[in-house]
């Protein structure tokens, strides 16, 4: 069975399993403070062009925008998301479990419009009841987006813009980070993005590591004591050069852009050949995730020997279906797909 | 001035003021086991035909919806309420303070449509992978809403047997249920209204007391320990007997109607004399609070004279108004102001 | 029945109710934006002589120590406490409720001894560990304590020193502040409590309000927004009004003070009366809160005419009892207790 | 330099990194639905002796004690430790901060006394204002303890029988539980372990795996909805199979246990060493953690050629230090550091 479900159903690049065995016998100091994790966090400083960032390892990206959001609003600050945002559907409500509101805004292919957030801001503002109301406080944003979508530069600059004016935080969900910064079309680079950003995180688990993300922090003094916070979160790894070891060899050699890069070339193949058969696109993606429109017998007939995610229905014929290449999908599946659609 | 902007600017009946002063000696037990709540409580189990019924004395409507709303869901279970409701925006967020997602869905007047929200439960459940959603657990409509309209008998029963299929609790915010259920149109009564809900609350605090609401909670094992969730909320009023006594005052001689229907004759009053000078409505309420779409230059006009409260801009000439009348509306205040326009 | 069960079982001094009643028909601006709350935080500040104080009116004793103490700490940030203090044992777990651990330290007599105090704080960042544990930033007190004794100037003084040293908030409860300041041998007047703390409050239910504490904000800035906490909170009253003017009416011509000593006159009396009976004394209280220790079958017998409470064992023969007087104890009712002992 | 900080510092044993390996290439279905997890969940079921619990699997021990303790109590319960329990002190508060007490007794040697459990209970429902106090719903426990001492069978059933009494849960925290199951002198197996308490967990992190905690709950009814609460908390593994395999691998041929005993081998060398060359022991521990009374000028020698915990001054001259072996202790190690004392 060829497998298209998601981008986290592989291991590891070999690399990081080859330096897990390596240093298996080792004694190393626990919970982040050790060498592996000190020079991850320094290519990941230079790679961002952010000498004096916080860089810290959490272990998934719920657990990732759980504590970095919620340990930067106060109890009736809120944060603002697109309504297809991962936070608002998808995290079975782990940032109002902390206590705080997600304020969702209308989706125009998975992202913020940045006039509709100024918009919004305004209006709460001129809204003379607005002590009453949850404060917005930051700007969540994925990119790529839950739709595959990226933001531009200027869409980038335009929400930092929002943000300034309003003093609230933007952060990025970069679950798929290396799949958005490796799109054949886009204009944001990694320092860029770093650049415009307060806080995001550069996702490991759905880009080449067993598990793990690395999450920025632009201002180091931005969440004091975040050791604490993680730990109060059960969110401190015991063991924790095995995210900095895992990140050092992403970061080396360029390994996160070149197996992210394969993940793109793959998927500009599979919606090519989607394309050419004439399928309707349902999100105009140019990242790893793929959305199409199949009729239902379709979906049927094609699940007898592919898998995919089949999401909510388009018409009464129709459902939208999703199709994730990763770093480890081999050319040979995605040829075999482009046969039997 | 004459004084429209809402329900809660006068102190209380003046029967209540003369039984607090006629027992302010006595020494009475504290935290609501009293005497005054015993008998409150008796009044209204029969004022609502549920012999059976928990009612618990509350000080404020955020606090009654917070305890009560949050003391029945678990961590990852959340409420649906009207994108207008109070819950989702005029409570700062207390819901989600306390853990809990409140699910927005459409206004229609200030209501939720039952068809949409048998739509949004059968949808998802419908996506598997709904475990990483915050699964609804409960329906929150006001009544009258924060628009002034009023559900339906059917539609009650309507939401009542989404909520049975999908194992939901009903929830109604009654603030002004009083005003609710003395218009002039409604087929709901207290009754009707208890029995087709889990729990609601009749609102004092806007109806005639110095503050108070009494949460009725049908089935008496709904919420165990409610005494210490209330306490832990910081909602024990020591002299709980304050409570009781005004409310008992209430369910007295048909007070709590009386004085309600004396806010709906003005506020129809006041309604037909804005449709008189053709005046646009901007809901079609025949509660408590009415609502207008004036000029803004009439506004400040008018504003000379009158308060009242202006709501968000119609359109670039106008602005929505609402004015409030009560239990304590003088006849000759919505006479003047009709002048005034 | 003479009761002594506690001190908030009467009404309010009759000067409340008669300017409540006053001013019943008056139509007045909600949430505590009106001219009785101005009027009450003006005479409160120069009371305590802090000009730049913000001054917050609270419902309850248990609300405002949640919304005080919650507002100012960080999520991995604790609260000292004696064992027997009210935030540790008779609050449900507010604080615990609202994310934070109560940090308990030994009771000597109801207080906290600064020595351990200090001792804590520098073991705490002793032990290199403390990241993993949860830091003390705030050192509660109640004055009077629960046990009805009431720190030194020096012992103020102490945990001052020590909440600088350690950059900690001190924060008095004082649910009973008035009986404290009014008995006759302590040295501790409302302003150099309010010199040496950094947030208090003023307690109303207990000391002739109907309800209502003034929660005394030294640096106005230390909790922004401190209405939408409140509000968020439950904490909010609509017609605000009704607490602001209880306030204002116990500020002025010494009122607070006056009904304060009351209380203290008669507590002294009925000590007196015990001692020289020859009756233990449980804890040495100087104020309204007197603690014995009696046998049982006395307890029972003196419980036929007399209601009081009854705490726990002493040993299997004795039980300690605490007889409360208040601002609207009668002389008589002293008198007759003490002949019934 | 021979380290005993803990026993976390190194990989796992070689067969988890050699399955590990032999699969990264499958595509494994995520969130822990996958063989492995239900293999693993298969040989733990009938290891404990209850083939119908339900075993979760989670990254961390903070974690499953955050989410499993918190699952289970609603708002105004808590849970009973030891003051020395590790939820009390070293978890940075994660209990409260999803709001719940903690509850802490006195520790015996780490442990609590049954009897000291059951007096406790006794007073709190005795003392009639328990409806304004945390009420305890769980004990929970370590096994080994901080102090590396057991529970007897014996304890262990007085404390279910206390649980049964006053309808609370009985946890055990087992971040340490094969060098307790593989003591010399334990009558505690696991089975019986499992006859007696409601939930506890077996550790992987710091007993051969690379990280990962079985928690295994006796009645698979007791949280309803586990993985949404796990999502929720930032718990769930994206590549669910990891944890699943590295069960799956202690779980065959008797790893878990024997791994577990080459550590209890080496403490024992190491206990017998010190005892030899007359060190006292802090506590009478037979697990893998050992703590001895060393003289402060000798601890500093000793830490120019080892690394080990210095914990807290036992007396001015002393301090109390912990050497920890583990599964990964080299025998050359032990032997070294007996050399060196």
């Amino acid at each position: 069975m060829v497998k298209f479900d998601c981008d986290y159903m592989q291991g590891a690049v070999p690399e990081i399993l080859t330096r897990i065995a390596s240093i298996n016998d080792e004694q190393i100091d626990g919970y982040g403070f050790d060498g592996y994790c000190d020079s991850a966090k320094s290519k990941i400083r230079e790679a961002c062009g952010l000498p004096d960032a916080d860089v810290e390892f959490m272990i998934g990206g719920t657990q990732t925008n759980m504590v970095a959001i919620t340990a930067t609003l106060r109890s009736f600050e809120g944060v603002i998301a697109a309504e297809t945002g991962h936070i608002y559907v998808h995290e079975c409500g782990a940032i109002e479990n902390m206590g705080h509101k997600v304020i969702s805004l209308p989706s125009h292919n998975g992202k913020l419009d940045p006039a509709e957030v100024k918009e919004y801001m305004h209006k709460f503002y001129a809204d003379e009841t607005y002590p009453h109301m949850v404060m917005p406080k930051m700007v969540y944003i994925s990119h790529p987006t839950e739709l595959g979508s990226l933001y531009t530069l200027d869409e980038l600059k335009a929400l930092r813009s929002i943000c300034d004016e309003y003093k609230m935080l933007l952060y990025v969900d970069g679950a798929r980070l290396g799949y958005g910064l490796n799109a054949s079309n886009t204009d944001v680079t990694l320092k860029n993005l770093a650049e415009n950003v307060d806080m995001f995180y550069i996702g490991g688990t759905k880009v080449g590591a067993l598990f793990g993300e690395a999450l920025v922090i632009k201002d180091k003094n931005l969440i004091p004591n975040f050791f604490s916070i993680k730990k109060q979160s059960g969110a401190v790894l015991a063991k924790g050069w095995l995210l900095g070891l895992q990140f050092d060899t992403l970061f080396t050699d360029n390994l996160y852009n070149n197996i992210s890069r394969h993940a793109i070339v793959m998927a500009e193949k599979l919606r090519q050949g989607f394309i050419d058969k004439g399928y309707r696109m349902y999100s105009d993606s140019y990242t790893n995730q793929q959305f199409f429109i199949l009729k239902k017998d379709k979906i049927e007939e094609l699940k007898k020997k592919v898998s995919f995610a089949a999401w909510e229905e388009f018409d009464s014929d129709h459902r939208i279906v999703r199709f994730a290449t990763s770093w480890a999908t081999g050319e040979e599946d995605v040829e075999e797909l482009l046969k039997l659609i």
